[in-house]
């Protein structure tokens, strides 16, 4: 005893996709010598702990003033179990308002571990497995993708134009589910600044968007970790243009405070409609998921977000100003010495790269391969990390691509590191 | 748009039970002047957040020796995300020798956000939902039967003697199971203080319970969030005594540190046969799908954990002196007053409760079903909250008793509720 055969496990169905996750979480480890583009950190710069405990008393006293309790009693009850849906829910509601221009009632959002736990609350909730399809980009964050093969949830594909998700495409995907007697019940996306690909949806793309998926009846699931790291023009989420209350909103303050905090939240404002007529909010029914998945969010580390939301008047932005001048410099090195380095095969039409108007990525294509052996080889002979795109894939449409991330690195480690992958690419190029 | 009918949502199917952890969530709040037995939340007597900074300091040193890295650099590191698997998993191991004497490596353990996780978790990566069949106590903890609910995989209750599961139910679960071409995968049990009935497993009915699901092939679910609150003799865990590896343990740092961490973890140690003949350790399905459920857990509150588990030695036990001493005395003092106040009915034989070894719960037993109108009338009408034992079951066995808990009452007010209680006692058991 003590032996189960694989056969008999849930797990020996998905095991591919599922390594990614751990390889992302774990790479930086694996290669410590090696310059690391791979991973989508936030600077630790910013992280400060020696502060976590005034932000806790700072909320405690606003807590205290919502529950009409003392603050020493507000600080016991932060100790505690608490409510599923969260206790800084106010806070988050206007932080939306203020940066994101998105009105939404505290009781519309349930906050969660992380965005992840939000992916899989959304997909337990709103999903049966053996009728709904989940349309996705392709490449695309793995978290969600991988989270829908473990339960099981079929997921299509959607191409992009330089623009964002084709509409015609969503539209075949529509049609050929239904074609096998299934709904395309949602559409996940990442609007600003993609992982991996580091682009944006256009304007007119995400109205163009909304249409098609109210037309349809099809969720939007709008992910958005890294809207609030823009250097230039900042585009309006999807969830703020929305007029039929159609998308989920996936929020995380792993990027903007700390990821340790595991806290994140998500925005839902459908009604579901029972048999006698009577609504009640898609909302409720997330609770009573959570409830059973993690019980509630770690109200300590609520606690932490709620204080800076108090402290910064509820405008990460302004918090922010310092960190999203760093990534902006950073990107600014990481494109001049892409330029230096390789701008000679990009002349010659050999290679490219996006410009990113923000967030942590960029894109590299190149005129070969570069799948997990050609990973391996450049940590180990050359000393730096970037991530194959055709991880985040489920074909080889993507293969000869590269995630670059600028947002961990400091700038003369960018310099030396691309440096270092202009020879992988020169030595693998010539050949 | 922005409605969707009920059917077409997988929550419709198992709206009951899951309104019930929502219930234990926030009843508190439901009745603020009631003194209430309802709730099994340790005592915030206990909780510091002032000491956390100095615990996330000292684990920070020790967590720089194991990395080889400065204690500035594995500050850093704590905030960032980090490994799936944990962060705390040698001091883990090292608590549950001291504690448990269950010898296990630190590679074996998998950190979660709480127990909860841990039940969801084991459930992904174990269970086919078509195939696997999970055993449970009637009543039992509705976290488990509630994911179960949640990703349809099926229960089926065992009977319970004075001594534990019945031995010969589990075998005609398991007959029962494999004449519908179903699989009996696991059995969730808490041995140590029943959450509802307070109950222990006795030493004997452990091990009949290991030989038979050892030969069964069935994996023992352990699950033990009261284990080190005994006020007389301890019993050895089931996990400790299992020469087989079939026990998969699952641990909480709720009760005895803070619920607001978050903080549990999973024990598992079986080997999963491949199709080639490798082994691989199930450990590893685990973490997998935990990173995709909710990436990692929050690494401050493992730190905080970690921090007191160096402070203690590893010992819990010697941190958790005290507030065992005042659980034994509320304990105590919720004996004294059901034995001043219904003693009387007790001696007619028309009531009766348990004596409680350790842990927060009490059940009394009435001539007259407490179902939720009972649990509002007393409420409302006599000021004091118990919760039924129906609300764990899913039959009409246990309409007559009452979940009492004295974990976080004072003295004074277990005295009052008692009395309130048995006047509403007295005034049914007239009728």
């Amino acid at each position: 005893m003590g032996t189960i055969s694989e056969h008999t496990l849930p797990l020996a169905n998905y095991t591919d996709r599922l390594d990614v996750m751990n390889f992302l979480n774990e790479v930086v480890g694996l290669y410590p010598q090696a310059i690391s583009f791979a991973s989508g950190r936030p600077l630790e710069d910013f992280f400060d702990f020696s502060k976590w405990n005034d932000y806790v008393n700072h909320f405690a006293c606003h807590h205290a003033k919502n529950l009409d309790v003392s603050v020493e009693k507000s600080i016991k009850l932060i100790g505690q179990y608490g409510k599923t849906q969260g206790i800084i829910n106010d806070l988050i509601a206007q932080h939306l308002d203020k940066d994101e221009d998105i009105q939404v009632d505290p009781e519309n959002i349930i906050v969660t571990d992380g965005a992840q736990e939000a992916m899989t609350l959304s997909l337990l909730t709103m999903f049966n497995k053996d009728k709904d399809v989940l349309l996705i980009g392709n490449p695309t964050y793995i978290g969600m993708t991988g989270i829908a093969s473990i339960l099981d949830i079929e997921t299509m594909s959607v191409e992009y134009d330089d623009f964002g998700p084709r509409i015609d495409a969503i539209q075949a995907r529509v049609e050929q589910a239904r074609q096998v007697g299934k709904k395309v019940k949602g559409f996940y996306v990442i609007a600003d600044f993609d992982n991996p690909s580091g682009k944006c949806v256009s304007l007119e793309r995400r109205m163009e968007l909304l249409e098609c998926c109210a037309e349809k009846q099809i969720t939007i699931f709008e992910d958005n970790p890294y809207g609030l790291f823009y250097f230039e023009e900042k585009l309006p989420t999807i969830k703020s243009l929305d007029k039929w209350d159609i998308v989920t909103y996936f929020g995380t303050f792993s990027k903007t405070i700390c990821p340790a905090l595991r806290v994140g939240f998500v925005v839902t404002k459908q009604k579901v409609k029972k048999d006698n007529g009577d609504q009640y909010s898609i909302t409720e029914g997330y609770e009573k998921i959570k409830s059973f998945v993690t019980l509630n969010t770690g109200q300590f580390n609520q606690a932490v977000v709620g204080g800076v939301l108090l402290e910064c008047g509820g405008s990460l932005k302004r918090y922010l100003s310092a960190m999203v001048e760093t990534y902006k410099h950073n990107r600014d090195v990481m494109l001049s010495s892409l330029e230096a380095e390789l701008g000679d095969l990009k002349k010659q039409g050999v290679l490219s790269w996006n410009t990113p108007s923000g967030g942590f990525f960029i894109t590299l294509s190149l005129p070969f391969s570069f799948k997990e052996s050609q990973l391996v080889e450049c940590a180990e002979q050359f000393g730096v990390i970037g991530v194959p795109t055709a991880f985040f894939s489920d074909n080889d449409q993507h293969d000869k691509q590269l995630r670059l991330s600028y947002s961990y690195v400091k700038p003369q480690e960018i310099k030396h590191g691309v440096s270092q992958l202009a020879k992988f690419i020169h030595k693998y190029s010539a050949t």
